[in-house]
């Protein structure tokens, strides 16, 4: 079917000239093209679905880019992409060298701020607006976020410091009654009640024409006098928003263009900050995906039956019925990380906290000072949020905290921002920590094990996907390493993760070029073990491959280590150098920093020819050199 | 002035014997001894003389250790520890081995979590509440907050947890109207108008009798009919923590011992969790520290004219003067990072976004993506809340945010919570960090200028205190290093920050042993200089002395690059192998992980030593040798 109205929408300037039921037909095209091209490539559809008619009225009312449009997390923003110059582009939606399914200020000057996380878009507008107050501009800042960004504790901090003071700031509240899964805790509730309750709001004129006709019987005319002033007070109950110093609109039916519009005008018109609330569905115009939002959050191409986040679950299960101390948390995400059976067979120690994994992981300690043992199952790209309390309040005290960390390493489709590339490196720092990286289910539930039944911070890292099973590479018993050595002990290379296939699956070709090549799989890669030192010093040429951001490895950890302990090895190191991978799959993503198949071969065959021509460099040529290699 | 009442508490239990007039007569003698000792030993006086009464009345009413008691931050706990058995060892106050002036679950039973940073106490409650529920426990658990607390996010994630599901379970606001400085942003308003209008909760009682009583003339009885209903939803007209779940009693004087019991008891027989809303004053007792409170807030033994903190400022104000971009940030430490001046000069540029590092940093990246220069000014430790948020809004995008990081490196009194540790390891591992450690005022207003005018995230990291100067040390112009060489090139000691004048200072020393020792000095930090690489493999052996955390540090970022330059060195480093070190001053803080002057001179003095006995010993030997040395 062709778009006819869509594909003349090149920018937002284009929307101005169309009509309510144009603007009602361009949001039936958007839907098609949104739910043929997710369905297609991946990604996020239901939240997209949602905001069809949102969007549209945004770039209708405000002009882009000089009113700054910031959207929270972005994977609501397809609508915006498409009216935003991007049609054509948009069948490459998260492939590699396609456009982001997030917002990318690379991509266009209409993608104001980056995002990926929740619960920044209001911190960073207040930024963009009292840069245009210093300016002297009097252009609009609208931030949109979801009623699930309001659970993340960053958005209170931002919500806190604009009300007060922003000029020509607008927070759009989208508000679907999800995040991912079902929204939690207080806020969610109040937030039904203001939906449900749309008279609530409604009444307040009546309740003021009400007060003026009070019939004022003799008996009572003295109380009266004295109540009336504070009725007023009463007049307008404040919700939270207007308490943070907002003006407030709302709720508003997100699905009818004509509504939207009209509530952007006025909120345009106010002096003060203003929050719209703005009821969307999830899903809207997809069948199945309005009925199981959850399930249609993000869609995936070619779904797995079993993936490391739903053995994780299994494992939980298993271990939770002879262990009644162990617990887990969920930062908004249980069905993703595996913990929906868990969530069901043991609810009185599951607990979903929203987005919020700062109070998930002090929560967590709270339990575990308390004699449990809680897990806290989150994406490595997240828990960075939980920095500090992983140091301040875990750690300090030496808490028995279980981190099941899940999508460690590359993620494909959601690019940059989702990457788990750090983990290693802040916890690692952390002190006692132990950081286990298992390479199949079977290793990941004994790492699991180990972790539940250890002391201070565990934590369990495995990536996106399927296990990986390298029969000679296995040692589910010791959970510490795994070694394939060569009798002759020319080349080490020592990693863990995934990478550790690629080494495998090279050794046939190794041998008949007569290199000669032994594979150190660490499985315990924190904290770095003597005996890695011991066999690393057997060789005459080391090289640590790495999965992760470089600057603070365990690669380099490793490296130090030799150097302290006065190994006479040559040292090669191949990590990411720079943790900002964009969308794609994979391999893409692998490849990009030089660390898929191809180029693992490649790199340990050329440091194998290079040790093996002992060429006498100077400094300078060695740092050239190392460049050169990498 | 001998305390007769307070010296016979040695437990909570003893409270309960005491009348109101005896309750009164200890918060009195608790005054006179917190005043005493803070004036002796430094400490924060203002916060803890406003919650004698308070606490006095949690003790009497709770049965703690197993009703707990969780303080958050922790400076206002002083009454708390004198009333918890420390009466005798309060003397030693923030001293080495004496006890902290925060809560060390290592120090009593009835420290029940650790505290420091702000805004944690509900999440960590809410721990201990949901594991008394799991073991059927009906003891209660208490969060003692402050509203500076509530301006940082997290304490909202864990209301938002907590308000729908806890038990037993209570939280006490305590409402002084400051953070340490004036409390910042709209929720400060709020509570300002829940404070100022008592009458307004008042009212409840009174109002809810007046509906009973509404004249029903006939002309409107139908009407009021159909407005009866609503008007009894506006009723209680519901506060922030209402709408969150919780009861709300208050507010309440906290300085009356009798009406805080009664509020605490009455706090104890809901259903729901309680807020308990207590007014407090700084201060309380002493007339300076009423008058001022954010000068007593942290009471310093020995005040010093100049500081790093007070040199940042005074740049910050000149470069200021002439580029109007620069806009200055802090997370409610304006005066404490040296910004009061910068404040008043240029009030439009300057934002005190209250105890919310994480929305300063994400406002930040949003102000220089509009084309600006912020300057976030932050204390090392609680710049940590922030991880993500420089990950994520300031480094994918490459913004140019600065970072002035203040009280890096060892604290004293503060101990385990607060040093600034970890900054280096966290910050080296984002893309796109640049870090300078300068170690007088000229070469950090130097740095300070090459952040401002540099890309990308540019931190300058500071400590506490002040300046040293070490004239053949100085490279003002440069700011990348400053190189100390001996003709003879035996060995190479590579540090930054103050570790360089302990070696400095005992060079003359080395020079009589006969002993060569060279200085590399690092001012720039991060990136690792190319340069600095060149100059160590010209000697034999190299010594890293670092502090900070060892694991992930620059000292094994430069032993890593030394081994993958082939460089053929002897390679030994001394870093904080366990960042927790207690309170105490500075010299005993160094002196506990070995970096004090005397324990770096024989450090240095046994590595030269050794490296000239030339021992050839094994590995295992070697790693036996090394933890030697260390």
């Amino acid at each position: 079917m062709k778009s006819k109205i869509l594909e003349k929408i090149s920018e937002p300037e284009d929307l101005k000239k169309l009509n309510i039921n144009e603007l009602k037909q361009l949001a039936k095209e958007i839907r098609e093209k949104i739910i043929k091209v997710v369905c297609e490539n991946g990604g996020h559809l239901a939240s997209n679905l949602g905001t069809v008619e949102l969007t549209i009225a945004l770039h209708r009312v405000f002009n882009s880019p000089n009113d700054k449009i910031i959207w929270d997390v972005g994977h609501q923003s397809y609508t915006h992409k498409l009216l935003t110059g991007r049609v054509n582009q948009f069948y490459s939606l998260r492939k590699w060298d396609g456009i982001s399914g997030l917002i990318r200020p690379s991509e266009s000057e209409h993608d104001i701020f980056i995002s990926g996380h929740s619960s920044i878009a209001v911190s960073a507008a207040l930024g963009f607006a009292k840069a245009n107050e210093i300016a002297g501009k009097s252009d609009y800042v609208v931030s949109v976020i979801g009623d699930g960004s309001l659970t993340g504790g960053q958005i209170f901090e931002g919500l806190n410091n604009s009300g007060v003071s922003a000029k020509n700031f607008i927070v759009i509240l989208n508000d679907n009654n999800m995040a991912i899964n079902k929204n939690q805790g207080g806020l969610a509730n109040y937030l039904d009640k203001i939906r449900l309750n749309t008279k609530y709001w409604e009444f307040k004129g009546a309740f003021a024409w009400f007060l003026g006709k009070l019939p004022l019987g003799k008996p009572l005319i003295c109380l009266l006098r004295k109540f009336k002033a504070f009725l007023k007070s009463l007049l307008y109950p404040k919700n939270i928003f207007e308490n943070l110093g907002f003006n407030y609109i709302g709720p508003v039916n997100g699905h009818n263009i004509k509504n939207v519009l009209c509530a952007l005008e006025r909120a345009k018109k106010y002096a003060k900050p203003v929050v719209v609330h703005v009821n969307t569905k999830k899903g809207k115009g997809h069948k199945l995906a309005e009925e199981q939002p959850d399930k249609f959050h993000n869609v995936v191409d070619a779904p797995l039956q079993r993936t490391f986040s739903s053995e994780f679950g299994k494992a939980m299960v298993k271990f939770a019925e002879t262990n009644s101390r162990i617990c887990a948390i969920t930062a908004a995400m249980r069905d993703s990380v595996g913990l929906f059976q868990f969530s069901q067979t043991f609810s009185e120690r599951f607990f979903d906290v929203g987005i919020a994994e700062q109070h998930a992981v002090t929560f967590a300690a709270g339990l575990a000072e308390s004699g449990l043992t809680p897990v806290v199952a989150v994406c490595s790209t997240f828990l960075q949020r939980a920095y500090d309390q992983l140091l301040h309040d875990v750690s300090i005290s030496n808490s028995h905290v279980v981190l099941a960390i899940d999508r460690a390493g590359f993620v494909g489709g959601d690019g940059e921002t989702h990457h788990g590339l750090f983990d290693v490196v802040f916890l690692s720092g952390i002190p006692n920590t132990t950081i286990y990286a298992p390479l199949n289910y079977a290793e990941q539930r004994h790492c699991l094990k180990l972790a539940i039944d250890g002391t201070g911070l565990c934590a369990v890292r495995y990536p996106k996907g399927e296990e990986i099973n390298i029969p000679e590479l296995i040692n589910v018993r010791e959970a510490e390493y795994a070694y394939l050595q060569q009798s002759k002990k020319d080349i080490l290379v020592v990693t863990y993760g995934r990478i550790s296939s690629f080494v495998v699956n090279s050794l046939e070709y190794f041998k008949k070029l007569g290199i000669s090549v032994s594979l150190l799989r660490m499985i315990k890669i924190h904290p770095v073990e003597a005996v890695y030192l011991e066999i690393a010093c057997e060789y005459r040429t080391v090289i640590f491959l790495e999965e992760g951001i470089k600057s603070g490895s365990v690669a380099e950890q490793f490296g130090s280590k030799l150097a302290e302990i006065g190994a006479k090895v040559n040292y090669f190191v191949r990590a990411v150098d720079n943790g900002f991978v964009p969308h794609g799959n994979l391999e893409e993503q692998l490849g990009f920093v030089k660390l898929d198949a191809e180029n693992v071969k490649n790199f340990i065959k050329s440091v194998a020819l290079s040790v093996s021509s002992k060429i006498n460099v100077n400094l300078k040529e060695k740092l050239q050199f190392s460049k050169r290699l990498t």
